[in-house]
């Protein structure tokens, strides 16, 4: 069933939203995928969305993007941080959201096969019911689907230990620009035929190809879990002692980093005390088999930098710390409006970057609190601005600025996890270089000649 | 240091290896670097090789052979087993050994940087003197270098639970098809700005580009291991005791089977009595905190298969359980010549792939020697010919085809671990399919349009 378009959809969309099985021009219909939960507004809306059902559907609407020379903008939940599914006037969003089947889970294997508008938290409940789980986990892990989670090659706290989503992603059908579908990877743990295409599709934002399906390691869920918490006297001594637990060598599944300021906002978000109690906050985690001899280790690493540690010794208190470190956006969300940075730095130079991170909110003024996968060296800084205030434009883009160049002296990267889409782009090449760019950009070409598959984004 | 070429070269190599600092057309040299350990025989010699010794010499000798037209062959230590490294008239080899220098080691962040030649086992030397290792650990560790792993994505025992080189090659430095640098990765551990351009390198066997230079993540030597040991009547159930080890949701460290042929050449080899005792041999190992916690677990996964279960309670004891699994691959030599098989398989299908390759042994009269690396699914099944016989032509050839065969009817791949080379080109487009190869011959062309990289290799 095809739809007829606005007025103010151009030719070119207008024949491809037409042709299409499922697709909408109505006004809701593209606010409501013109951009993420960036921050970022787009200038204008996009000219229609098309709604995939099947493999067929994503087929058709490329082919017809191709003949028609339409950008597609491929989106999942819309739960991305960099803009990288945004899109505007000219161009036509594909939604992938209805594809949200789990069409396999072999809990002998350990694999399951999905498409890609699965939730990242529905998976890991259909894990969980075999013992299972699926080790990437970003905050959104709620309302975020694999699909976006592949095409930003998304992190989480788990990933400490158990990989970014690159490392549990063993093989991906994709459509590529031309319509063609390529399978890339393979159904078995180790493989090396041929170039690495399914790392190269993954975090490439949709510029190469659009993932239809997914074939997902799972990894058995920890036997015995391990948790402490401590409180610091500031931010920096908090570091320190992360810091300090990767130089003892051992590996904690979960490293939390959380500074004051963030901890009066849970505070008063949640009705907790937890700045009175410390000017920083650290959660660790320890599983296995050896979770709690692990996490001795890791206490006594952790000690003589804290103020108070806790060791929690039941599932209810144990689940009270993680949720108030789930809380951190949600509550910097109740005081205004918030970009979510996401620097890397070196391991050892966490606390360098957090007394960094002090200075630019003092000479920007604009509002800084700081959460960090510490066990990674990767900072999440969030700006909160009023809400009628943009977090990409004046003095928030002055601090992004800042930060990035922050993470580049200290030997670290503009984007940790959640990726470049339309946000870092002005950062891109003073990280890259312009070789890499040159490089990524030719092989864009080769795969997507015309530029229809998300223009402007990632590269 | 130029250096005069022999009559036979060609006029356009001849070009190159008189321009260059160092290189040789001497015969004895030439031969000496004509292939590696695959068995693999090329039908001529290279017409020379050129000895890089710094980065520049790599820019040198590309930049002449983009002039010249001449097709390079990069190389390490020559131990890889696809003939990635093999080389024949009218094409030059770029000997990389002697750039053997760890350029820096940081016991703090886990990294260390190096450059192509450094040897896998002198890195690990060198990480363990700070309480490290580095995790991709081939067979060839004392003679194999790291720049040959990351062209091949080398694995090794411990990828079970630490996974293949990919994932732990942070960064690297490498030489284009045109002599430009590209620094691929980063010194973090996180981190995904543009296209992973640094999993696109590794493992392409030297076709897109030439490594000089690698960031490596190091890890923390485990603080306990566990070890055990088990005899099976036969290989059938020591595969089933290997899927169940997997099955019970443990993460072995090391999991290696060995079949009872295998078992006679070691015994023959060192004396031993492993034959006598079974049928087929299973070698496992956990570490972390609770090794031997979970070694109990893995103990009791295999029981109910194995005819005997070892609980080695000394290092002596578990170092010759180990030795005797390394000397696999040297004992057979002692029989014949050897071609070492590389299938993965679908871990739960262990023991349909081993009774799969005794049903090819029998059917095609070749000796089918088999052990794997069990947690993987990534079976080395080893033909045995006569010292005069060839293993890339005749009844080797096609038992080397039949493996294919049976590995892709159980959902699995061509090679595991050690590459395609120009020994299994034969069967990379049945496993991949044409828009697959198309894709890849697509980058290939975009960053080596004239192909001068190691022609002919990995795709």
């Amino acid at each position: 069933m095809g739809t007829h378009a606005a007025p103010e959809v151009l030719g070119a969309s207008a024949a491809l939203l037409g042709a299409v099985r499922s697709a909408s021009t109505d006004r809701a219909d593209r606010a409501a995928v013109a951009t993420d939960r960036s921050g970022f507004v787009p200038a204008s809306l996009p000219d229609g969305v098309v709604f995939a059902e099947s493999v067929d559907d994503v087929v058709q609407a490329v082919k017809l993007a191709a003949v028609h020379g339409v950008p597609l903008v491929p989106r999942g939940a819309g739960t991305g941080l960099a803009a990288a599914s945004s899109a505007c006037a000219g161009e036509v969003v594909l939604d992938l959201s209805r594809m949200n089947r789990i069409l396999d889970l072999d809990p002998v294997e350990q694999i399951a096969v999905v498409e890609p508008g699965v939730l990242n938290a529905e998976l890991n409940a259909a894990a969980g019911a075999h013992g299972l789980f699926y080790a990437p986990d970003p905050a959104s892990t709620a309302i975020c689907s694999i699909g976006g989670n592949i095409a930003t090659n998304a992190g989480g706290m788990r990933c400490a230990k158990y990989g970014v989503t690159r490392e549990s992603v063993l093989g991906l059908r994709v459509v590529l620009a031309d319509g063609r579908e390529l399978r890339t990877g393979r159904g078995t743990i180790k493989g090396v035929t041929g170039y690495d295409l399914n790392a190269l599709m993954i975090g490439s934002e949709g510029t190469l190809g659009i993932v239809v399906e997914a074939t997902l390691r799972l990894r058995p869920a920890p036997i015995t879990t391990a948790t402490a918490a401590a409180f610091f006297p500031d931010v920096a001594a908090a570091a320190a002692a992360a810091s300090a637990v990767i130089a003892a060598r051992i590996q904690p599944s979960l490293l939390e980093l959380v500074d004051g300021p963030t901890l009066e906002a849970i505070d008063l978000a949640l009705g907790t005390d937890f700045r009175r109690r410390g000017g920083a906050f650290l959660l660790a985690q320890t599983d296995g088999f050896g979770a709690h001899l692990e996490m001795d280790v890791l206490a006594n690493a952790v000690e003589p930098f804290a103020s108070e540690v806790l060791r929690p010794d039941d599932e209810a208190e144990t689940e009270a710390l993680l949720a108030a470190r789930r809380a951190a956006i949600p509550s910097l969300e109740q005081l205004g409006r918030v970009s979510i940075g996401d620097i890397g730095v070196p391991r050892g130079r966490l606390a360098e970057a957090v007394t960094g991170l002090h200075e630019i909110s003092e000479r920007t003024g604009v509002r800084i609190y700081t959460i960090a996968h510490a066990a990674d060296g990767n900072l999440h800084p969030m700006l909160v601005v009023k809400p009628e205030e943009s977090v990409t434009e004046g003095p928030a883009k002055a601090a992004l600025g800042e930060m990035f160049h922050l993470a580049q002296r200290l030997g670290g990267t503009l984007t940790g996890e959640h990726g470049v889409g339309l946000l870092k782009r002005d950062w891109l090449r003073e990280e890259l270089g312009d070789v890499s760019l040159e490089v990524q950009h030719a092989i864009r070409r080769a795969l997507d000649p015309q530029g229809i598959l998300n223009p402007g984004k990632a590269i």
